[in-house]
């Protein structure tokens, strides 16, 4: 009986390796925590993503939106109002990230 | 009534993020998850490590080990027999990693 690849592959330690290394690639970066963490909260506006964490610059901002836009973590809706409404909504897949951050957190709190 | 600094600090979300990227440089780089994989099931000698992870090269091996070491998060023992006997084992800071990268585990395999 031969086991369907879809089913079972059977990952080597490198390959686990790469598997973190990209979810690490995610959560890295000065600002992507931070902002997750507002975005756990529900759909956020630029303007009130800014204003949630004020050291961030508009342009570290704008490119960590896009970054985790990229990883596909969360989506962006523009509205075309006047001035245009740009909002930022988790992916299921952002949205699964909350455990691994929450970890982190108590790890942190605990050992830093 | 003065609640005392070392039983409140209230932390900005600035410094928590800060935390977070101490965790994440644990954690971050290329073996770091893995040689942490294999001392989760307990002290190891340099020479098993290098065997369970062909992978990697003696001289990133001993890098990355030395970067866990300095971040606390394993201690390394030397015991002199002939040849040289070094040990590693993660301390309980180290140990508690374990909840992290589990979850890591998990969304990697979930989403990647």
């Amino acid at each position: 009986m031969s086991s369907s690849p879809d089913n079972y592959i059977p990952k080597s330690p490198v390959s686990i390796a790469c598997n973190i290394e990209k979810t690490l690639e995610v959560l890295g970066g000065k600002w992507a925590f931070l902002i997750l963490r507002e975005l756990f909260g529900g759909t956020k506006r630029f303007g009130e993503l800014q204003r949630s964490i004020p050291a961030v610059s508009p342009r570290a901002l704008t490119s960590t939106l896009r970054h985790l836009e990229d990883k596909g973590v969360l989506e962006r809706h523009v509205f075309p109002t006047v001035p245009v409404t740009v909002e930022y909504t988790l992916t299921p897949k952002g949205e699964d990230l909350h455990r691994i951050i929450k970890e982190m957190k108590l790890w942190a709190a605990k050992w830093t």
